[in-house]
């Protein structure tokens, strides 16, 4: 009888072992990255408890615009506070990122704060309240949920830095493919002078971006980063100078992005899921995917429509 | 009955895992790893099928040339096509790839393009006959694994790009250990402009070599590399200026190589391995084949020389 | 019979899975980190066994002073030989790490050598005593136990290098956080001069901080790296110049490191861990493990404080 059981669970493991080893791993582990819940019930995470006790601090929003140039905008909206998170601002994200993950038309993403600031982190009156360790790690895993389900968006992502993004908010910065600041503006992990690490998966994604020995002098020192430094360490992809005529920051990320975002829906959606695939997967798990997502796109009309167009031209 | 089978395949299982967690799991790994085939029948690959489909498609060579010094020089030969792969070429590749896993006297491998030109991926015609998905994915496991392979030679490999290295041939150079780009060269992944993505490992490669936005930036703008915009990004490892001497670009990557392969053979490997080890493995598998290739140049020939010439000069 | 063990195993593996992937995996992960040993019984390694043999080559000592300021420093003395490690020295070194993993009140950690140079790798006495491979392999392993102890230590650590650190003594500079150097100095890994590659974990380590082309090129090149070639490849992250005053290399190396480590013991602590589990952990165990370190510091004292603080200014 538990041999039977037994059994059957370890059938289960190897059956998921050689489906992921197998060419169509690729399908579930691409949807497990796109909609990628990184913690379920098995981590007593029940998104519904959380949910409801965020809610239970209002105040603010976050805003959604898709153009029809498949771009869209993200908008952190809570001026009066810096625009900085509210439970029920964290429960509008994790609902935006839904409605971005379905977004079958889109290309590119813009993250940026209300009134010229970007975002200060969470909001002292919801952190105040649930001060307790299991709560403050049930936030976490909230948010962990909502930005690594945002950085996996088959999506070209930018945080359009204005102003200053502080602790929560300059995590929430990692969250996107690139970063560009204005000038004028600071990124600083905050935490330290808060008693505090990032929670938000903002440490784990922000070595990823400047390796480990900035990272540790970023949190360590809580150092300001404004513009120069920020493309120096590599956490800044571009600075957008203010611009002499009527371009706002915002159409200058725009001009910005396009330059990535140009071309058909498949073909953009294809080239991030190769580098997310070359970012977090070993090799050999990554070098599976890039030949599924290949697959996707070879003899697709996009494909097929250059073709026919370099012979015409021999 | 069934648990029977069950047991039997998860003894298997265990025993890969012990073996892969003690010391002798090394021998098994390191041979994985440079004779190491990414694909196998489980995931559906069968080797003499797909080399069947690609002979159809004949034209070029791809050309191996062993030195006495240790070096070799490995020849994308198709000038009239600018070095396109034909399906021939690809089986070609990966013959000349066999050779130098069993090349015992190597230390060095330079790769590049007949004429003075680098290589522009796939031929064409070979291209537009295979045009469906199945088959596409074919060859990129194909190319994968010969590429992974070529990658993972105990000798310290270099791509000479000159002229042009576009789409697969861009591809190509990350799968050498380093790259030297001349002057007026360019390395483009043009794959956008066909509607494609890499599939012969580019992308995961070129994050590993660039970083993931980088990686982004190179793939969705299909940007033209110059040598000046390669060692910025660190994509070349050194631009090789145009000699007034008699030297050509080859014999000026033969002496750029010659530094690093100085010496005896088994050292020269065992460098190589343990830089392989550091780059492909978690930390702790790293260290432990680290110890191994340690132990296999510690109390050696080239060992014991060394220190018995530093006790004469104490 | 046959079966239920094996149904054991399997039970034992998917509990071990489960734990894994569950919160409190947490505490055995990190403990395993900051204890971490690399070896145990089941790869054949015997600590006493092997601390018994390096005893046998006395010489020298590795000193730990620790500074009420949380800031201590460890000594590897044996001027004599350039600092090199004589067998007790390595097991004198391993008690230092074990000291520092108990000391609760630490922040930060010096590592530099006697006499103003840095240490010269292993005393070649010793060396030529235990030159068959096996004996090698085992020094191999007790140092890398205690190199990846050293790096995984709750603290910020930095080496300070004077004069020369050659070989193992580069490998040294690699198991810390950062590397300083002063004017004149040289990180050496001469390892194929002596007919060598890295064995203590130097590779490995090298690769993660500078990449695996310049990892190649140091090991397979022997070069010299000096100050100015430490900062371009990121081996170094700060050049002391000769003071004026009357600071000595030791008192400015501290000045440096307290910018890092001024705050909370249990916030310090903090900060290492989210980094070092960002360092070595794939993302979802990262941002797990960031999780958990977010729930030791949310609502402790130094969070409390700080956020009192904030309401009153406001």
């Amino acid at each position: 009888m538990k041999c039977k059981e037994n059994s059957r669970m370890v059938l289960c493991v190897l059956k998921r072992r050689l489906l992921r080893s197998s060419g169509c791993a690729f399908m579930g582990r691409l949807q497990r990255q796109s909609r990628g819940c990184v913690y379920s019930s098995i981590h007593g995470f029940s998104h519904e408890e959380i949910r409801e006790k965020l809610q239970a601090f209002p105040g603010g929003s976050v805003d959604l615009l898709k153009h029809d140039s498949g771009i869209a905008v993200l908008t952190i909206n809570n001026p009066t506070r810096m625009n900085a998170f509210s439970g029920s601002m964290m429960v509008d994200l994790k609902e935006r990122v839904s409605q971005l993950e379905n977004w079958s038309e889109g290309k590119g993403l813009i993250v940026h704060g209300a009134a010229e600031t970007f975002c200060s982190g969470s909001d002292l009156n919801a952190v105040r309240a649930i001060s307790n360790p299991q709560d403050g790690m049930k936030m976490c895993m909230f948010m962990q949920d909502a930005l690594t389900r945002l950085l996996r968006l088959p999506l070209i992502s930018v945080a359009l830095v204005e102003g200053r993004a502080l602790g929560g908010g300059a995590e929430l910065t990692t969250a996107c493919d690139f970063r560009l600041m204005t000038s004028g503006s600071v990124i600083q992990f905050v935490h330290k002078h808060m008693g505090l690490v990032p929670g938000w998966g903002g440490a784990a994604r922000l070595v990823r971006i400047v390796g480990s020995q900035k990272a540790l002098k970023l949190l360590g020192g809580a150092l300001k980063v404004d513009p120069e430094l920020g493309l120096d360490i590599g956490l800044a992809d571009e600075v957008l100078e203010a611009d002499q005529g009527a371009a706002t920051a915002l159409q200058q990320a725009e001009n910005w992005l396009s330059r990535y975002t140009k071309g058909p829906v498949p073909v953009i959606h294809a080239v991030k899921k190769v580098v997310l695939a070359g970012r977090e997967l070993p090799l050999s798990e990554a070098l599976r995917t890039e030949k599924e997502v290949f697959g996707t796109v070879w003899g697709a009309p996009a494909n097929l429509q250059a073709l026919a167009s370099k012979s015409k031209h021999k």
